[in-house]
């Protein structure tokens, strides 16, 4: 089954709101095996809405709506849909008995607005909204099933969550889709490519593969196509086992994995800790660490060593590596490590020490030069990266190359243990 | 003049990817005077993208397209931009020359995907990319421009700031534009809306208000439309002056500064430093502080103290304020002020303290319970903060409430000196 997406609303069009919605939609429906062909975003505005819609009916068989149902908005959505569907508002005494619990339980005055919102078309299915005032409605034409939900996020997927995707999960909707992504760092996407172009060559027909490429590293999503899902999945791991084998060494997590939550999994069965010491990532490896749910089971804490002062009275570096090698150098990255790890008695730490930019680079060390060092039981280990010009992301790629290194350190540490 | 933009890629269409370009470029081309009537997100498909170009063309007088351009996608959208303007691929060596510079930079081997970038049609304007290898397309044809952008939002933001929205603007398209955003941080929407209203009433005719409610605060934005550019900044900054004198304690900037560029300028001026200790928000004001170019001149470093131990033994917490009163507690907040501004030889520090989420939180002190102090000369302020069940948004909200009192303290100690 194929669907579209319809959103409305001036907000998304003049820039003001990023439409999260339309991801959210596709992914749930992915899931129940409906493609989604085509996002439409237009205004709230009768002629561009009701084009919309015939539009889409006439490339889709499932055309979800949202946005445009607010209270202030009512009339142009509403009206819109009478007219497509040949029918009139009916008004609903028990969704006005819901608004106006929902309003009191959040001490607000029932007005005019609120109580037009129980007029409803009358050839429309009504789907509950427990969240807001505005229900979802479901309609059927020519074939076609049209759904026109609230555009506020959390009301649209209690929406989608309660109702659409129950219905639709029943109606045995299609072929099964499986997804499966791989991600990857330190390898850029051109050689990415190249390494593997002959596994590519081999996938199954119905199995497509998209490049995803990203500050973060590369993204590679397997997408297989068929009617038995048990089949597809087993099909895509079998080829995610024969990549893992081409590309082992930049692989590291799969799906939706942060790589600091792939690093906290394994912190986590091997009972250890870390901790961090920042110069030119200025404390965003740290964050990286601590936006995993859980983390302070395995995370002591970092410095960030902004001034050399700091790298010396904090983190004990030597005031004879930063005078002979320059505060940007093996030794210092490795000083701040082993002086993190040591301070915060952490099993294992990561260290950078860099130029970011815009200013501050010389000719042996341009902008973009970046020390990094891990250290763990007994061992240190260290790396120059050479990023570029712009700040920001030199920052994100030293960060998520640093906890790469430290990936790698804690997995080879594992299997010495082991 | 009436845009539409056309986003290409199956990572749009199963949700696995939020467009966010869209957004970023709508309210680009609104402050240079164009109006984005529709937005379309298609397939990797040759047909579809056609479909969408013919279509587009038909309701608008520039189509901006993006994605469908990175080194293994390069076939479809080429292709199918030079059958729909006529032209063939030509081969631009300075192109690959800026290809090989970058990939050199990157210590990355060019390969036959890399050479296929210089491969650009004939009949298109080249758009230089900066910091990318895939440059953008400028086409003309029966009145309508169309251009084609990669979809890796910083290199279609280079592209758009240094190339397309200079262009745009030469074209005089609208009458003048003035806009001012005001940046506000402590109040919501509802109360600030409340607050102004009278301001907001006596607006000019020709001076729009919008809110623009995010995590960081509601930023407002003043749009003078007019024929005289001087007297339309004139008449904003005489607004502006206004709104000053109704809500001047929430009010830490304007336009594109950040929280942390108006500290660091606020620091320069005075010649004095910052330290940041930081528990809840894991790194993340450290990371917003060295966000900014420059920083170093007034930022010493920070301690994420997530364990106890380090709050103990790195920043000099007394364990009978950690036993008494917890760690999320306004004692324990202060002491980690003063702990790091006195380790770090700062003039000013910043601290937090808090459950961020999701776990963790107990009846007395739920989850979203945030203390926050801050430290200068013989003075440190704390307060508390409630805010809600998000962690994500939870360490946004406490860094943005962190550096706000930050801010103030200085301007406090400022004003005192003076």
């Amino acid at each position: 089954m194929k669907a579209e997406i319809i959103t409305i609303g001036d907000e998304i069009l003049i820039g003001q709101v990023v439409d999260t919605n339309s991801a959210w939609m596709s992914e749930q429906l992915n899931l129940c095996g409906v493609e989604v062909f085509q996002i439409t975003s237009v205004h709230d505005n009768h002629d561009h809405i009701l084009t919309a819609l015939k539009e889409a009916s006439q490339r889709a068989q499932l055309v979800l709506i949202t946005g445009g149902l607010g209270p202030t908005k009512d009339d142009i959505t509403k009206k819109v849909l009478c007219e497509y569907f040949n029918t009139e508002l009916v008004f609903h005494p028990e969704i006005l008995e819901h608004v106006k619990t929902l309003l009191t339980q959040r001490n607000v005055a029932i007005n005019q607005l609120n109580r037009d919102q129980a007029l409803l078309p009358a050839s429309c299915t009504i789907l509950h909204n427990p969240v807001g005032t505005a229900p979802g409605m479901w309609f059927e034409k020519d074939g076609v099933i049209y759904v026109s939900m609230p555009g506020v996020p959390f009301e649209m997927e209690a929406i989608m969550s309660g109702e659409v995707l129950p219905r639709l999960k029943k109606m045995n909707l299609a072929e099964s889709i499986v997804h499966k992504t791989i991600l990857t760092q330190g390898i850029p996407e051109s050689m990415l490519a190249e390494t593997i172009a002959k596994w590519e060559e081999n996938l199954p027909e119905y199995i497509k593969l998209a490049y995803l490429p990203s500050p973060t590293g590369v993204r590679l999503r397997l997408s297989a196509y068929g009617t038995d899902e048990a089949t597809l999945r087993a099909e895509t791991e079998k080829q995610v086992t024969e990549l893992q084998k081409i590309i082992p060494e930049y692989i590291y997590g799969y799906d939706n994995q942060s790589m600091s939550e792939v690093i906290g999994q394994l912190l986590i069965e091997m009972q250890q800790t870390m901790a961090v010491a920042e110069s030119c990532t200025g404390g965003y490896i740290s964050h990286l660490v601590t936006e995993v749910p859980g983390c302070s089971a395995y995370y002591n804490g970092s410095v960030t060593a902004y001034s050399n002062e700091v790298k010396v009275n904090v983190l004990g570096v030597s005031q004879s590596s930063l005078d002979q090698f320059g505060a940007v150098s093996r030794q210092v990255a490795e000083e701040m490590a082993s002086g993190v790890q040591k301070l915060m008695k952490a099993d294992f730490a990561v260290a950078t020490t860099g130029i970011a930019g815009p200013d501050g680079g010389t000719q042996e060390k341009p902008v973009g030069t970046v020390w990094i060092a891990v250290a763990g039981h007994n061992r240190v280990v260290s790396q120059k990266f050479t990023f570029r010009h712009n700040r920001e992301r030199n920052i994100i790629r030293s960060a998520q190359a640093a906890l790469n290194m430290l990936r790698q350190l804690i997995l080879t540490e594992k299997s010495i243990a082991v």
